[in-house]
């Protein structure tokens, strides 16, 4: 096999399919997406860069399957269904075996979720990934975060906290028993974007975003939007077995402000509640009630006792002095 | 002015406007857009990496312009209308001047066209910029590169390798007296995507590409996809001022292999001719007929006086052995 491949040998090779849904895939300037009546398109697009996202020599079949993963997220939130997606790639060398296993992770996730590669660009530069994705969802119907209303209940699914108690120990900040570190690392490397659930709380759901940069922080990012505020209750939050082994105080900072969990944090009416817990069981995934939407602005965070706690759980914030 | 800022305060202050067009812009995990009956999506990505598509240090206001051009250029490509568009941002810091000229250079680029940004993401990292383009295409009259048919003549717009000429001149190659540089450093620089001219030629044109990586070896990815030969006479593509001085073997290096023009190069059926000339004084850019579309593969290349040359012009590929 060469060193190196030519740019469009690349493409052809590892990651060019046939198109199915998409009117033209890979290969021409852009690709054709028919519009469909009715329907809204959700776009977003994000970028992971080694040593910051990703550990320099990361595992290449995971680091395809995570790029994906957290573009995902994003549909996932909206309650949009996954249709297409484009990948823009710098590569310090065009690596045959990187390449290999980078596009089986990406494909295989891909494929997991009926979403299409229908597009891209690749270049020489530092490691870079860029995603875009697109996904469908019916007018009026997308999930958004200003529309939290007073009288909400506040809902997370899974168990956040879990990716950052795996990221803790990699950068050694403490250390985790085998046992422990198994159960975490998956959740850090390989997440599952809650895409069945955001389609599931469509009509159901006010208000949804996914935990990227930490519980805390996003649902500030909802607050704000919704001009609302929250009582959050900290030990309503689920953790993870390896989690609800450790001391308190790293206990409740990985779950309200560790980030790259990618589930998805949502708000529906109290009536809902019921509705919530079916469409969770549909999905196959736990949610938990951790508190309520009020008047007025900031979060409130309290213990089960009923206690305040001090909200200072900073997210994860990537241009911010630490 | 704080040295750093936060990065939502980021896309705040330098990006994010009302949206307009989009049903959701800037501020939730997707931008929305309405679908549209009797429409397709073009969508495109490029990335764009600090010492391979720019150089260190670039102006940012020229760079914020030049990296939405590239991508308008692939929308040119298609024939479709720019709509929306996606930006994600690696950066080394977030340097106050730096972003506040580059997004003046985006932004102002974005007007002209029309197009508005709806998304996007930043972080540190080393320089990269990728950006996202989305526009709206009649159904059936998108420009394919699969559209080429023997028979059609091959067109190509404006004076390509006036950017190759200003870069060869960057990089030492040549020099060029400052007349001559200031006419092509704003070709390489602020490359104008030829929008106008990719919507005039719809329903005119068959198949089309941008010049992007040069002219040959962009004919090249038309002609495999097409499955068809050309013709082209060397001496028929214009040259602008500075490169009609340059020395023969020079001239035609930059013009048949030179990138970064964003020139179109089109084809169209005979008798379509003064529908051609007419969509290029509409679109007020100046075209040149260049040669045919062939039955069979490959490309013979002539001069003026019908004498053969061979097609040894490589294009630009970002991991050839160079």
């Amino acid at each position: 096999m060469p060193d190196h491949l030519g740019e469009f040998d690349l493409i052809a090779r590892y990651f060019r399919r046939p198109a199915s849904s998409a009117l033209l895939g890979i290969g021409d300037d852009c690709a054709l997406l028919q519009a469909q009546a009715g329907m809204q398109w959700a776009v977003s697009t994000d970028m992971l860069v080694e040593g910051r996202h990703f550990f320099a020599g990361a595992d290449p079949r995971q680091l395809g399957h995570k790029a994906l993963a957290v573009n995902l997220s994003d549909l996932a939130a909206m309650g949009a269904q996954p249709h297409a997606f484009l990948l823009a790639l710098a590569l310090p060398a065009a690596d045959p075996r990187w390449l290999g296993e980078f596009s089986a992770g990406l494909l295989g996730l891909a494929d997991a979720h009926g979403i299409e590669l229908v597009g891209g660009d690749t270049t020489r530069g530092p490691l870079n990934l860029c995603l875009t994705v697109l996904g469908l969802v019916p007018d009026g119907l997308a999930l958004r975060r200003d529309a939290a209303r007073a009288g909400d209940e506040l809902w997370v699914s899974g168990t956040p906290g879990d990716a950052r108690l795996a990221l803790g120990h990699l950068r050694g900040e403490w250390q985790l028993a085998p046992p422990a570190l198994e159960q975490v690392l998956p959740r850090l490397h390989a997440p599952q974007p809650r895409v069945a659930l955001g389609l599931a709380l469509r009509g159901i759901a006010h208000a949804a975003i996914d935990v990227s940069d930490g519980l805390l922080g996003d649902l500030g990012h909802v607050l704000q939007a919704s001009g609302a505020g929250a009582r959050v209750d900290a030990d309503a939050v689920p953790a993870g077995a390896a989690l609800a082994q450790q001391p308190l105080q790293r206990r409740r900072s990985c779950q309200l402000a560790g980030g790259d969990d990618y589930e998805l944090l949502f708000t529906a009416p109290a009536q809902r509640r019921d509705a919530v817990l079916r469409a969770a069981a549909q999905a196959g995934v736990g949610v938990a009630r951790i508190g309520d939407i009020v008047a007025g602005r900031g979060v409130l965070l309290h213990d089960a006792a009923g206690r305040e706690l001090a909200p200072d759980y900073a997210s994860f914030d990537h241009f911010a002095d630490r």
